[in-house]
């Protein structure tokens, strides 16, 4: 594999995520080739999403007029993966934009190997409207604390 | 295979059917066992069925007072389908009740092969109170209808 | 609901269960009408069926000349399942047969109220031949102990 | 939206794809936002990329001895897409290396608006040793014509 657009250093990359959840692989997830389908992956990834969003109080906040879309989403296959493995998937906030965040994905197996990295833009929209909306101080200072949490202590 | 419940005399039953879609089976609806995934054919019931309720005028129809739901479904693996092939699904409305009918499936692969049978019951309810509603007169005119029609003209 | 064919006594019924999975809805398995799909439940069916047989040994056994393939599904929809909801899935071996048994299943809410009842059967079949075959004893015995201990102690 | 990477004109890009497949959309590759879930695009790339392979004559094609295996994928939304619409989706591949190539998506909706853009790399590897294999030069030709081909005549 070549170089990943959206990670400058793997090792730092890597380093930097402390949010994740168990991915149970589900049967109907394989295909005929013998492994996890190449479109399993974004399930998972939105499964992920969603709960990192829920944890950081980021999820159904209806106080909030902006409400998040996916405006992009992309995933590198470094490691097949099959039926019985299990997978930590970890995911952080990137960087914070005026309407937007940015989303990392990484999936390791059992033995800590890298399956899948990804990342996708979330843009904040006003329903009513359907334009991107600035995000509100408190959705920033929730993602802020993220990104804070997530730089190694040194 | 054995008999089939919902089916006394599999000639006659298959000769009712008249409406039909073509399915294009999906590479992420096989599984690692090499053919189409036992979860899939319920896609295919479900979009038949909608196609269905759409060309009889029962999709959408929000002039009714009563929305229908799945009470249940079934389905019987006549023969394995595999990826490259194009199903023809068959659909069917077997009886109607006071508050529900009962929706008929059939698959056939290129050769006319049986690969699929299958149904399961409708029960119109009143979204309000969530409980069963009378299924109204132009619903069953419809209906009356298409069973008219499925009759072998003798 | 009325009644469902293969339940007798439903208090009975209920009770015989005792191997279960928690199932986590995933987001992309709910529907534009806002709740889960009527496909899912048959994802749930089928992980639950597959811990089910790894957990007696019955899955991924080389050494037995019989595969097992599934003959039929069906499920009720009992209540509408939502996406924030855990469910736990109960599967049972309800009958054994010469070549083939019957799996059951059951899904209940937070609440331990009813959402989801089903049953299957599975076929043993030659893999060469495509024939049924008859199960073996070893796997007869690994059955009878389920059925064995599912039974209310008293 | 932003400027997409790896569209640098986008009415140059637009106007090089000529192959194309018609996507029906499922009921269940909808969520409960009441548009197709974000998950789904995969699902008809996935379809689309496998139609155009086989039209090419590179899918199961067991006289080379190298089998492609897609390497990263990704997908800009830029239009919601709902239940009851119909989409063409365009293939083309945009670049052919050594041992991969680049494959280009677009999707349109009946009035031929952008809904979806994406690409992916696939990398043949030798099945044995899992290593990047050359492509034989039958596969560089068949992908040269299909370049050559969608290049605007002038």
């Amino acid at each position: 594999m070549g170089r990943i657009s959206y990670i400058d250093n793997m090792q730092e990359w890597r380093s930097e995520f402390s949010f994740f959840i168990p991915v149970k692989i589900r049967f109907s997830e394989t295909d005929m080739f013998g492994h996890v389908n190449n479109v399993s992956p974004f399930i998972y990834f939105e499964e992920a999403r969603i709960e990192f969003l829920k944890a950081s109080g980021l999820f159904d906040n209806q106080s909030d007029a902006a409400m998040p879309i996916v405006a992009d989403l992309q995933c590198d296959y470094h490691k097949q993966i099959y039926f019985n493995e299990n997978l930590t998937l970890y995911v952080k906030v990137d960087h914070v934009g005026n309407t937007s965040l940015d989303v990392h994905y990484m999936a390791l197996n059992e033995d800590e190997h890298l399956c899948l990295t990804g990342r996708g833009r979330m843009v904040y929209i006003n329903p009513e409207t359907g334009k991107p909306a600035p995000l509100s101080d408190s959705i920033k200072e929730r993602l802020a604390d993220n990104i804070e949490r997530k730089k190694p202590t040194s």
